[in-house]
């Protein structure tokens, strides 16, 4: 495995490369739901480039950039042992400079939800993916569905601005009881990670609901706010894949999001129907 | 010469070509300037693409983008005639969908001068060409140097958001008297046409200014209103290559930008010393 630290170097490098290219970006702190995005990567393709940025813009002043969990050596080994070919560990200041260019999110779709909360949140998520997908160049670039509303986004900004890459949507990986991997999940106690179930439990409610031939939004929703009590709720929505109202659930093209506060850690998941 | 609507069969055709893209995107009512353009890319490319599109998210509410002057055929004609391989002639339908991904200029650099008095301007201006260069995605990409902060904010988005692509710039090319060509100068009657003159020679003045020893800014620019008077000024300005202020011209890194309104018509023009 090669570690790279600037965007020229790595240009140069994978510019020598002629084989497909898997991307994988991720903020480090890695776990099981990044290595099954590498595994997906090296599934189809010839070269990987896992990259490992904590990046700035996507933090409002006051949320966790400074405490956001880093293990340099541990997230090397990580992908080491998954058999990458490059990791791309770079600096702030190769990645950002002064007065700069970048990607304003959507005016509707990224203010709902995650954005309700953290306005200027997807511009920095936006802006960043951007820049490595250009760095990167790769034919397939592979995103989580747990971050639903960034996959969504990130989607809509490659087709919207016509990127020549494929994104590639990877199944949310889950510890034994349910609980969906999050590197922000070793900030809970051991109380609030008994309380943090209640996530996956009131998703697994909705689903029971569901096959049960209850389809109203409304009246699912409200089943969820009452199980996930005494949490406090950012949001608890029932929408279309294209993240739109609907009254009515339709199998295949639904979307279930919650998102809760868990002492101090938001946490967030989502199944999609 | 084949014409071509739509991104999507744009990018099918490209990708079947093997050959090095020289890339012309222009608002149509072709003139020298972008013949001198097309030439340019002519030269250094196996294969041009120009594309006219008049792009509505650059003009605000108020300006001239309905009376934007348009000649489908003769623009086609002199597009055939200069010999290029594609012409893309979309419709805004095809650019353009709703809740829109988009590029956001930069605070400083995209707020003076001509983003002074159209504050989203260069949003928009970066926003289209960021979605021709990804469609076509050149090798090299052929803009004017008379829009110099639209040139040196394009150079910037390349830059900072690592875009594969070169930008070029070419000279100003100017009517017998000295006026800079723009699609808006059919905009002039007689007597503005004569008033307009001014732009140049106050430039001119400058330059021998300049050619006498007198590097001091302040001098210069208040040399250049005062010829310049009695036209409404928008801006006299002489700035670094990078658009900083500077207190004396250096000969190879500065410019001088100038804007004034004739009649209702917006006319600017520049030189880089």
């Amino acid at each position: 495995m090669k570690i790279i630290s600037t965007p020229l170097a790595l240009k140069t490098y994978l510019k020598s490369i002629d084989k497909s290219i898997g991307f994988v970006p991720t903020m480090g702190a890695l776990h099981e739901g990044h290595i099954s995005l590498i595994k997906e990567a090296k599934k189809s393709n010839e070269f990987v480039v896992v990259s490992i940025f904590v990046n700035p813009t996507q933090f409002a002043k006051g949320e966790d950039l400074l405490k956001y969990p880093s293990d340099e050596l541990r997230d090397k080994k990580i992908c080491e042992m998954s058999g990458i070919d490059v990791l791309f560990y770079p600096k702030a200041k190769d990645i950002y400079g002064e007065d700069e260019v970048s990607v304003l999110a959507p005016k509707i779709r990224a203010y709902i939800l995650e954005g309700f909360t953290r306005p200027s949140h997807f511009n920095g998520v936006l802006s960043v993916v951007m820049k490595l997908l250009n760095i990167v160049n790769p034919s397939k670039a592979y995103f989580g569905k747990k971050d639903a509303q960034q996959l969504m986004l990130i989607e809509l900004m490659v087709k919207q601005l016509f990127m020549d890459v494929e994104i590639i949507a990877v199944d949310t990986v889950r510890e034994n009881d349910g609980l969906a991997m999050s590197s922000r999940n070793v900030y809970l106690s051991v109380d609030e990670r008994e309380d943090a179930l209640c996530i996956s439990r009131s998703l697994n409610l909705a689903s029971s609901m569901i096959s049960k031939g209850i389809m109203d939004v409304e009246s699912i929703t409200e089943a969820m706010r009452e199980f996930l009590t005494p949490l406090e709720i950012y949001y608890v929505e029932i929408l279309s894949r294209e993240f739109e109202k609907i009254p009515q659930v339709t199998i295949g093209k639904s979307i279930i999001l919650v998102e809760v506060k868990v002492g101090t850690t938001r946490l967030l998941d989502n199944i999609w129907l």
